[in-house]
């Protein structure tokens, strides 16, 4: 086991994501005073969730009732909480080694926009799996519900991770973008040298639900992602629907701003694309006499085509929304020198391809690297900043940067269900 | 301001019971140590629900969505808050008095039976009343959602009062029942002189929704509960309905047992009494021939006839349910000397009669009367208890009594949020 020293606590950090295929598990070592904190990973995974709950998930909050909230808030619990008895066990470590779990849950809803009740504007985010399942199930203090209290205070509930890739990534001489391409893709801009109030950050739009809504559509439900790219580097980019794509309003809203996968992703600009894209490959002449006589061989060469081009597209329009962003909303305040892309799209080689070459563009030097090149793992950071806020919370640090950057009020995230034996650390 | 000696601390609990008329608000000032704590009520007040929110909670929770749980947690989150503040300003006491709230919410959903997931059975409960606004709004740490952890350790996740009745009702001589009359009826039995781990309590079945429930429906929504059992005592008890309520079986059932109004008002027992009061009323040859040529009047009377009868009906039910569950599940293990008669159900002068003449009967020289006879207001009473759980939370003591008793972990009851300046007491 990890010696501790000082001021040292083992967080866990849980997490899972807008793409809902499973649960990421961190076990994070913090050291230090806040903002200088040391955060090393000591153990990081990601374990699937049940096939059951996963199909649940998968039908659409729309069609989520009462009933299935207050299920899925303790199905989640538990699963969470198994998550973390099977990943320590893999770990090596015990339960009583492990401070803090910090659990972000799963996002059911997000809706800072509000909903219209009579004079009133009510606005709300949900994310389930419940605290009180987590802290009963391993024994360990728990933090959740991180999302509600930014909310409460006029802020957009997102992005709360700024304050750990500050944390974790300022530096004295670089600028810095921290780009993370989960479901949604965000960012955080860290002008060097810069304290914690100059940092800002948004959602930049949809990131791999773009892509994987064009592969699991074009594939009818046999591939879920793109992986490695592979397809999107078959495919070629039909301009039309890339341009329908980004002109998505949502792209040119000034930040702060934060969006959900459920708008972009088999909602209203996607289905514009797949819909301008079949009609395109039917006009096509070669495609008109195919349509008459068709071989099956032929049918399945036209619709691996089609999923290519649609995912190739889906992939250059994720690249240059980024890119765009930065251009837009970054670069007037600073000039990033470095661009580190962390979740699943930095998995993506073909994204990352077409991001750099998309930056390229106006950042001629900029370096555009996955977190793996500076220390971060890529897949765990997430989690690991769910860790850092649970921390965050214990400590009593106001911990929503971007609303305070914003002139909102400071507050202390989370809601802390206590375990069995508490332990004030 | 109320001085502050020693250990002292003024918290505020706030209830909205199954009846969802409104907020009950109280402040407590607590001293001592547990469980020697002294529980003194400073400030009690109910505000009511706006009306568009009290209509949302009154469609039934079988058609709310996704949606609508987001949005009553922050909705109902937003009404708790300002409902404090209100009272504080109603009691002159300001913010910073206040160390502390305990709110229980608003139940949406309590599911201790579970649902069948697969080869799963997911247990769950959902109140709503976001912490993490009333804490942003009233500027006060919050502590909230205080069943769940009680469902995750096995438990009914209900009653949680017994604790804060055993702290304020346990005597040395006096063997007492804390009887609350709410939507739904609990009890807590209290042996003389006996240890926290002797108390038991549980649900004895439906309260005032059976009552509210029988006068909604017989006054087309004109009246919503039966002020000091005005209509009961004019009615006239249908035997066979009285015998077609207590005949279901969950008054049968051993505790630790735990029901909600869904299960018995507006639902299967309830709308069997209704059916069978108005064949038996058709059938009356009177109300034959009355049918044939009603006057304005004569219907008015009729169904004013009818109303008051259903209504004694419940309210005989109610009180013989509580009356049969002290003979079965009470007295084996314990002799009532007194029963602390609190809730709305203790206004209802006549439900009070009927109670005292059925437990009379093998009773004969036990006290009933309301909690007010005990120094206890019977209105502010689990408001009260959730300032005090609150305040348990905090200090972490596992406060699932109940639980404990019949064998299962203790837990620390509730989750944490954080005021914007947290103030560690």
């Amino acid at each position: 086991m990890t010696a501790r020293i000082g001021e040292s606590m083992i967080c866990c950090g849980l997490m899972s994501g807008t793409s809902r295929d499973g649960i990421d598990v961190a076990f994070v070592e913090i050291t230090g005073r806040f903002p200088d904190n040391k955060i090393r990973l000591i153990h990081g995974e990601t374990l699937p969730y049940p096939g059951r709950l996963r199909g649940m998930l998968m039908t659409g909050y729309q069609a989520l009732s009462a009933v299935d909230v207050a299920t899925l808030d303790f199905w989640i619990g538990r699963c969470f909480g198994l998550a973390v008895l099977q990943a320590l066990r893999r770990a090596g470590l015990r339960r009583k080694d492990i401070d803090l779990i910090g659990s972000h849950g799963q996002t059911l809803l997000h809706l800072p926009e509000g909903m219209k009740q009579g004079r009133e504007i009510v606005r709300s985010t949900l994310q389930v799996g419940n605290g009180a399942v987590i802290a009963q199930i391993t024994g360990i203090t728990t933090v959740s519900d991180f999302r509600s209290a930014d909310i409460a205070v006029g802020g957009e509930g997102a992005p709360l991770v700024p304050i750990y890739d500050y944390v974790v990534l300022r530096s004295p001489s670089r600028s810095r973008v921290a780009l993370n391409i989960g479901g949604i893709a965000n960012l955080t801009a860290i002008p060097r040298g810069a304290p914690l109030k100059a940092i800002f950050s948004f959602d930049t739009g949809p990131g791999n639900c773009l892509i994987d809504t064009a592969v699991g559509v074009f594939t009818g439900g046999k591939e879920t992602y793109d992986k490695n790219g592979v397809r999107a580097a078959r495919g070629a980019v039909n301009t039309r629907a890339f341009e329908m794509i980004l002109s998505d309003p949502y792209f040119a809203r000034k930040p702060p701003k934060s969006t959900d996968p459920e708008k972009f992703a088999g909602s209203a600009p996607m289905a514009f694309v797949i819909e301008a894209m079949l009609r395109e490959a039917l006009a096509d002449p070669r495609d008109e006499r195919m349509r008459s006589k068709l071989r099956a061989a032929d049918r399945k060469r036209l619709s691996n085509h089609l999923a290519n081009s649609v995912t190739r597209t889906a992939t250059e329009a994720v690249a240059e929304s980024i890119t765009r962003a930065i251009e837009k909303f970054v670069m007037p305040t600073m000039r990033p020198d470095e661009i580190i892309v962390t979740g699943g799209g930095s998995k993506n080689r073909f994204l990352m391809d077409c991001l750099r070459q998309s930056i390229m563009r106006s950042l001629p030097r900029a370096v555009v690297e996955t977190g793996e090149a500076f220390g971060i793992n890529s897949d765990a950071k997430e989690a690991c900043a769910f860790a850092y806020l649970a921390y965050l919370c214990l400590k009593g640090i106001p911990a929503n940067v971007i609303s305070q950057n914003a002139g909102l009020k400071g507050a202390v995230l989370g809601a802390i269900y206590r375990a069995p034996k508490w332990r004030a650390t």
